[in-house]
């Protein structure tokens, strides 16, 4: 069977990777040259709005998935048109405009955090009275990684803040003091049946993930997984999604979902039975999911902008390294590792040299 | 940093799998035009005789290991004088002739089965008067799943059995009335440090592995391990070495070695910290080995001529499916499935369904 992939980074290359030993088959659909994919399968190098290219796609690959919510919606109309598309469109056209996914967390009775939309420099003023500061003022669509988004601290913040995402639809949300951020990895199979990864908790730097520590029989568990079950069941979902969470006191605030597999999740190639991009695969192809237990305790450091010595990241035996084959640059995600041992002391004993390694702020760890 | 591969059958496609991760890049080399690695790296489509293709993979390539240990010496020694090769030439000697083999064992105090060397049908008939029969006719060289090997029960069958195998050099050996039939893989690193897995117990259908089944905690462990160390130190190895042995009360035989990866270790893809076969990648290329320890219990089960149907493999989800992506072809090794399980009760509980999808006659298991 041939999975087609939109777009070829480092979660294309670890979705091939688990999808080789089930037989599949991949064609990375990217127009970058050097897609760091590119080697565990065929290479379409082409752009988005190239419809021979996506014909000739579709022809070859029983499902198309996607590695990155950002592709556009017209291209995966197109497919959806031609091969079956997982998960479906409906995910994506939430997931790429903030506003309908804050209105669709509403209707299925999901907590988040106060927001209004905002098409104006007076609707911000407005929005900000009700609101109050410090806030978030982020474009509707086209956001990853801290991208498209900015923090307003005081009135005097607005204008320059409006002026910096270029006066674009956007909202503005109430900064909410979390005491954790937390992140559940769900999966639903094509028959409907859905399974859920332990919470991970997360720690980002200038918006970019640093670190996931999973946490197995976390208390907050449950209510991440209702969170979760609902989209899933709403959108007839099939696939991998990672819901965002704030944690505040007793209660999770939903942030954002990606119809996707997640940084946030890639502890479970190695904390989990069945890893998160396998299960991706065995849901869009129709086969029964693998279970999503953890094995012991695990933590992820994100390598940015280059990678570390090999040699010197695997000292550690319990460390295991995921070198993307990536070209060294300022910001990019190149790599991460995962210490993973059997219990929650031994994780954090084990950890400190695996977060200098990486550059990570301690204090922010 | 890249990695050539001599051969690229099931073990070079595993090895591919667990070296993307480290940041590695492949180069198979083998005359088939289907070989099943070849859609995970680049394919030198040639014989091993072709000394300008062989000069092309030694200018490519960073290291070059092999994944089957009748590759013809030459080609390695070729290689030997342009590129660094793993495991040493010399262990592949060894290896390629059964008789140095069982010197090596007696010069290095490892307990085997008696056995006598065989150049001609009078040799035959002095050498079986001595060990007695039942006994094993195998030639010298080019024997792998069972191949090269015939069973001899009478002196009637002494001839037959001389003229099946051709009359080529070949050893005797006592037939061994073993109570288990265990493997440990081994590993050494280009520094020395050795690393061992639980012995696994193992099945075999005319010849061709069926079952393994890892053994954490086996009383038979340290002797297991105490004679691959002597092989391990003997030959200066670099890389996985997997050492077959039959118990006979307290005592283990040892049966022979194969200087690499090793089917009989495929459980440790999920069934221990680190694979057998990331862990060739690690010492060949000069890098800290991983753990070896496992988690849980594993059993792996061959699919040998097709494969059954892979969303009926997947229904138990501790299993894990390996689709080599072949060819169905009679007595070929298409794929294999691991049951991963916590305890070693629910390993024998959930294995019987296994076996029977893969045709394993329960009674042999």
């Amino acid at each position: 069977m041939i999975i087609g992939v939109l777009g070829g980074g480092q979660l294309a290359r670890m979705l091939a990777m688990a999808g080789y030993p089930l037989g599949l088959e991949f064609i990375f659909f990217c127009p970058e040259r050097d897609a760091c994919a590119a080697p565990l399968g065929e290479h379409i190098c082409a752009g988005f709005d190239d419809e021979s290219a996506l014909a000739r796609l579709a022809e070859r690959a029983d499902v198309v998935t996607y590695e990155f919510e950002n592709v556009p919606v017209q291209a995966v109309q197109f497919l959806s048109e031609r091969v079956s598309v997982c998960p479906p469109a409906a995910a994506l056209g939430v997931t790429q405009d903030r506003l309908r996914e804050k209105h669709m967390f509403q209707a299925l009775d999901i907590a988040i955090a106060p927001f209004a939309a905002v098409d104006s420099l007076d609707d911000l003023a407005n929005a900000v009275k009700h609101i109050g500061l410090p806030a978030l003022l982020k474009t509707r669509t086209q956001g990853y990684d801290g991208k498209g988004q900015t923090v307003l601290r005081c009135t005097e913040d607005l204008e320059a803040a409006w002026k910096q995402l270029r006066g674009v639809p956007s909202i503005v949300e109430a900064f909410i003091p979390f005491e954790r951020e937390l992140s559940v990895i769900a999966v639903r199979g094509s028959n409907g049946e859905t399974a859920f990864y332990p919470l991970a908790e997360n720690t980002h730097e200038n918006g970019i993930l640093r670190l996931s520590v999973s946490h197995p029989g976390d208390p907050m568990q449950a209510q991440a997984e209702r969170y979760a079950q609902r989209l899933l069941d709403e959108l007839a979902y099939v696939g991998v999604l990672a819901l965002e969470l704030f944690q505040v006191g007793d209660e999770l605030l939903v942030n954002e979902f990606a119809p996707r597999v997640h940084n946030s999740g890639h502890w479970t190639i190695e904390g989990a039975e069945t890893s998160q991009f396998q299960n991706h695969l065995r849901a869009i192809v129709g086969w029964p999911l693998g279970s999503t237990a953890p094995s012991g305790y695990a933590a992820m450091v994100n390598f940015i902008g280059t990678l570390p010595d090999s040699a010197q990241i695997l000292t550690e035996p319990y460390v295991h390294l995921h070198d993307y084959g990536k070209v060294s640059r300022p910001g990019r995600k190149v790599g991460h590792a995962t210490l993973h041992v059997a219990s929650e002391q031994t994780l954090n004993a084990g950890l400190g040299k695996l977060l200098a390694l990486s550059g990570v702020n301690h204090k922010s760890a």
